[in-house]
């Protein structure tokens, strides 16, 4: 076998603050609006991918968490994978202007191999992850100049909100202009290092199978929703300005409250479409109000809920308030696996209010403790062996 | 004791199909939207309401389901009793000018008693049915002119939805504009007689306290709903003009999918609010995709459902379908209380999907199975005893 070149890149999980439901263009996943998203710590969740490329490899393959997927069967999975190998004859073509060295990786074929570290079916935007993973790995791989902007675009193609997932972080997605797309991309609105204090508890309600997929959901909201176009035309770029400016501000609060309203309007949407779509069930509402609790006993807006296409509850606050917020939660929730060395305590205000905490304790039964985290990165993992296949 | 003048009137219960959700002057109970209803049987659902005078009585009093309530402490209650009690000085004036023979009751302190045939905590318009029958056996006590039109101004300001209880069949509830609410009243779109074959059966949800309260909850939305104002504004004036015309044309189609798509507005809406508002609970899913799955395989739109602010199901249709709607209905709630001397069986089509129906069998212990009925009557029965208060 000739020799293999291979690149292997982690891509984060993003949880959005102002939500992308909508889209303009489906084939090329332009977004009715803008959105805003965090980027989570990969260190508890994360995509891996290794991209790998040989003169030996006799098609393009892709294996997702073990099993083989027909890439030629995915429109969204082609189109990233044409749109990158594009990219590379540009760049062939340059280094052979200036009669500089180069191996035509752009002539043979890949083997991409990629894998969660979180369940895909729980719903915590595994494609995100994915694509983001996918994206950055074969652009490592082809040594692509782009920048993540740029490259943001490409992975917008395969998963609208993976393009967020190319930035550490606070992440907007500005939904652009052009009918072509090139300008509907993400951009960083502030690194993790401008407010690395944001932490997030993540809540997997005990799903069942999800009601409407996202895809098939946002269209028939687009199509049905009388409420939707005040939404998109008037809400969101008003709440758009004022949640990079709550992040560049550093301000909780508003950013709070800014975030619980968008995930309340979203779902408002979703609900106002026809048929009524719902993600929200019983243990989210009791979510809810657990948040509401914990602020009402704070005295003060410390933590945010959101929601995303499912019933799973995300948390976002200050490491100021750890022990107010998870305090209620963890002793509602004492026997739920994800809260490894964590060492806040289960701790419950006197006069909290109890029974959203049973509903949670019963609907409830996995965490995940996080926090504000880093855009994709070079792994020295590989997930390929000597064979070209995934290493068993 | 002198004499005691008595008249008993019963009150139906009113389901909207258009919703009423905001107030735009709260002591006047004025909407922001006018709104639309079918009334329903008093058989299963009613008011029934004695309202006495005696000059032996020394103030006024109400006795609500067996307790006395302090009139003076509900600003509501107190309303209602002037306005009618000015009616009736107005009448009598009337009657002085024309030399007829009057007895001053007016100058006469009232005795009501007031009972519903189901529970008040059920969350079944009780407060509409309790405040018509209030306004119809006082307005007959008075032998007030009024017509069911002008009363139900005096109604509205008991409890805004009250005033549609004051006619039978199809009830429209016109906003008005003035200010002083004179023209905010309900008129008959069409009485029951004109589309009789309208049934409604009331899947009652084992309900935990209610989330907030109608009046609450309304002014959260009216203040914090972003997309509040599109719905009161463009939609639901559009909707209002449509739902009379389906009733007028007896299009159940456009009925049912008009009635459907307002109730999840108003709860997206709610859900728009913030802090956001729930009524519906997974219940009250599963019976909205019970609802769907019975429409499914009947292969058009033959059941409707429609929420007030709870999660009880109410689902209109026509008799004609009868079998096909009750029939899986029946089957998930073999054993829940209400069903009576209903024939129809329980049955379930060759590939009903079960799932929902098994949530609905958890969650709903009570039906009320009844049909569009007649507005408040007069009644032979009398609530009040030979003391003045009520029958033991």
């Amino acid at each position: 076998m000739a020799e293999i070149y291979s690149y292997t890149s982690t891509a984060p999980v993003n949880i959005a603050t102002l939500k992308y439901w909508g889209k303009r263009n489906i084939s090329l996943n332009l977004p009715t609006n803008s959105s805003v998203s965090v980027t989570l710590d990969q260190s508890d969740l994360r995509a891996i991918t290794t991209a790998a490329t040989s003169s030996s490899f006799t098609k393009d393959r892709l294996w997702l968490n073990g099993t083989e997927e027909d890439i030629d069967k995915s429109a969204r999975l082609s189109t990233c994978v044409r749109e990158l190998r594009k990219l590379r004859i540009e760049y062939e073509e340059k280094l052979t202007t200036e009669k500089k060295k180069i191996i035509p990786l752009s002539t043979y074929k890949l083997h991409i191999i990629s894998e969660n570290n979180f369940p895909t079916a729980a719903g915590l935007a595994s494609s995100a992850a994915g694509f983001a993973a996918l994206v950055s790995s074969v652009a490592g791989l082809y040594e692509l100049p782009q920048t993540p902007e740029e490259l943001s675009v490409l992975a917008r193609q395969g998963s609208g909100s993976a393009c967020r997932s190319l930035f550490g972080g606070y992440v907007a997605w500005d939904m652009g202009v052009k009918e072509d797309g090139s300008d509907s991309k993400a951009v960083s609105v502030a690194p993790r290092e401008h407010w690395p204090d944001m932490r997030a508890l993540i809540l997997v309600a005990n799903a069942n199978k999800k009601d409407v997929s996202s895809t098939s959901g946002m269209q028939t909201t687009v199509a049905t929703s009388s409420l939707f176009k005040e939404r998109i035309e008037t809400v969101v770029p008003e709440r758009y300005e004022a949640m990079k400016k709550a992040i560049v501000d550093k301000d909780f609060e508003s950013f709070a409250e800014l975030t619980m309203r968008d995930s309340n309007q979203f779902h408002a949407v979703c609900l106002d479409s026809y048929p009524p779509i719902f993600y929200l069930n019983d243990t989210s509402r009791a979510a809810i109000r657990t948040v509401e609790e914990i602020n009402k006993h704070a005295g003060k807006t410390v933590a945010a809920y959101t929601f995303d296409a499912g019933p799973n509850c995300v948390i976002y606050f200050l490491e100021e308030n750890a022990e107010k917020v998870i305090g209620p939660i963890r002793s509602a929730l004492a026997n739920a696996e994800g809260w490894n060395s964590t060492e806040i305590a289960a701790s419950l205000p006197e006069g909290f209010e109890q029974r959203w905490l049973e509903v949670l304790s019963a609907g409830v039964s996995r965490v995940y403790f996080t926090k504000v985290g880093d855009g994709p990165k070079k792994s020295d993992e590989t997930l390929i062996g000597a064979d070209g296949e995934p290493k068993k």
